[in-house]
């Protein structure tokens, strides 16, 4: 457990790989960080949570710190990425709303009317402070490793507010996006607002990057996301300056440009686009990705030529980050992640 | 009910626009039909099927072929599908699964090892007769309106069997892709073999074209594909000679090169590739697709809007047949698909 008392802080190393891939500036080797490392896939975070409940494993500083740090741990990654959800700040405004396992977010009581509205408030910085705090319990211990902070964009958040929980459609929220324009646009809004103030809040409590999850923009078409997404994804990025910011979504290899278009400085990308072809889409943009998570759970020899046609494939991007292309799954061993990264350095070493 | 003698039957239309468009020659419309049009959404859908598990109903020719012609009756669609499912083939075969409402297919005992192949044993023509004489029955009812038949294909067949119903990871089905290669080998033969027997019955009985869904290989990188799943989808294919052969997946926009290559006349793509990326990635084919069946949850004027714009973004095609990117959403209003079907008819009209 870390020390509770915010002491000095280290500066975040600017010539740490993970952020000079971030800027297309040369690096000793290929970074690498896996989404979901601070998760289920760790005996000591199934000890850790043991008996206690995800959102107020959430809020809980000493213990947001702690799990953050695990995996840098263990496995020796390029960066850490706090634990929290995207949810988080939904919560921390009044929504009410729960992690359930094995299902995911689930909200009591949707907002499919604009009276709805009502129930999604402004956050005010001081209600993430646990957010903060944490923050810099991890950096004391971090050193020049960098922290990256989060939010989940206005569609994704949405998504989850209007349906009540997970879909495989979206067919309530595309029926709003399509329906009801006023009342889509006024959700957007406070949800770019909401995370703008949540990456604003972690910016200032010293990450050294952000990534914005907008996870099932590939549910959407180009024309739809140009028109009723981006813009608000933009207002997101465009408000958290100061460190590189990282847009990343699953299936997202139609919207690539679309996303480059909201302004962030790296775009990342899941298996399902070879990261030479969705460099090709997004000239001059550093990708991030995209080693398919369950490859992780083939034999050694698989998960081995797997990540070097990653690492081949990513040869003439201006910056890469390695990845996988979404979280890691639970049942992963994490000696397979560790070895992974030892692999990405060794093969990628100049 | 349609009558139970099976009579002399029409010819199928050599010139229906549905078959036109499949052979990329001129059309005095765009055809049209719908991905899942004999389903939920009908209220004499409902009625038919009240009291009756979906198995039994999938089994009963009566009942199959009155569900076929349902949404011909109400929507004029230009082509039927066989009210069916892909499991069909494999329940007849005699895998223990179930059809769970609200979940989908559900495997009694999944197949993860060489053993569980035992549960798997071939296609006996004869164990779907009670299609063959589904579709004499529909035959007989529909005139020249053409009758699709169809299969699932090896991937997606294979993900339900090791899921042991549906996922959204596909961790086992990988881990097992890439980790025990003569396994999948053996199960991927053994389920293309099942559905070229069940396509070739369907021909034989007079379907008019076939469409295999690889609903799910969009969850799958470009390299895995073509390496671990096209082979089997390309020896199905080759065994449903004579009539024109559709391939379909969700998110697909990366593989349709390769699914190209399986050897399909015509590919089915959903919203999230314009219909004119498609084109230029697989020049040359005819095109199914590609409305978001949310938009049809929208207000008229939006689903007349986008309508149009998937025509227009089709107009470079050497051939486009109307669908759905994916399924009609059980809550559609079956009047707007009515109204899909003559706009579609009035804006294409030669």
């Amino acid at each position: 457990m870390v020390a509770m008392s915010p002491l000095p802080l280290p500066v975040t190393g600017i010539d740490a790989p993970f952020l000079l891939a971030a800027r297309s500036e040369p690096v000793p080797y290929t970074p690498v960080w896996f989404m979901r490392q601070a998760g289920r896939s760790l005996p000591e975070y199934r000890a850790i949570r043991a008996g206690i409940p995800m959102l107020e494993a959430l809020r809980r500083p000493d213990l947001i710190a702690e799990i953050t740090l695990q995996p840098v741990r263990r496995h020796g990654v390029d960066a850490a990425i706090l634990f929290s959800d995207i949810v988080v700040p939904l919560v921390a405004a009044g929504v009410d709303l729960d992690i359930v396992a094995g299902t995911g977010p689930v909200v009591a009581e949707p907002i499919r009317t604009e009276a709805d509205l009502d129930r999604l408030p402004p956050l005010e910085p001081d209600q993430v402070d646990f957010v903060a705090t944490a923050i810099r319990l991890v950096r004391a211990e971090l050193g020049p490793v960098p922290l990256i902070g989060f939010a989940g964009a206005p569609f994704t958040l949405a998504s989850y507010l209007i349906e009540g929980g997970p879909s495989r459609t979206y067919a309530k929220t595309k029926a709003i996006m399509h329906g009801e324009p006023r009342l889509w646009s006024a959700l957007l809004d406070r949800l770019a607002d909401i995370a703008a103030t949540f990456l604003r809040v972690q910016i200032e409590a010293g990450v050294a990057a952000v990534q914005l999850f907008d996870s099932w923009a590939g549910a959407l078409s180009d024309a739809d996301y140009r028109r009723l997404v981006l813009p608000a994804s933009a207002k997101v990025l465009a408000a958290a300056t100061g460190v590189p910011r990282i847009h990343f979504g699953v299936g997202t290899g139609e919207l690539l440009p679309a996303m480059a278009e909201a302004g962030p400085d790296v775009l990342g990308v899941d298996w399902r686009i070879p990261l030479s072809e969705a460099a090709r889409r997004v000239p001059g943009m550093p990708l991030q990705g995209n080693l398919d998570p369950a490859i992780l759970l083939a034999p050694w020899p698989v998960v081995q030529s797997e990540v070097r046609r990653v690492l081949s494939d990513a040869r003439s991007l201006p910056g890469h980050i390695f990845n996988l292309g979404h979280g890691v799954l639970p049942e992963t061993d994490p000696d397979v992640l560790r070895r992974v990264v030892e692999l990405v350095h060794e093969v990628s070493a100049r």
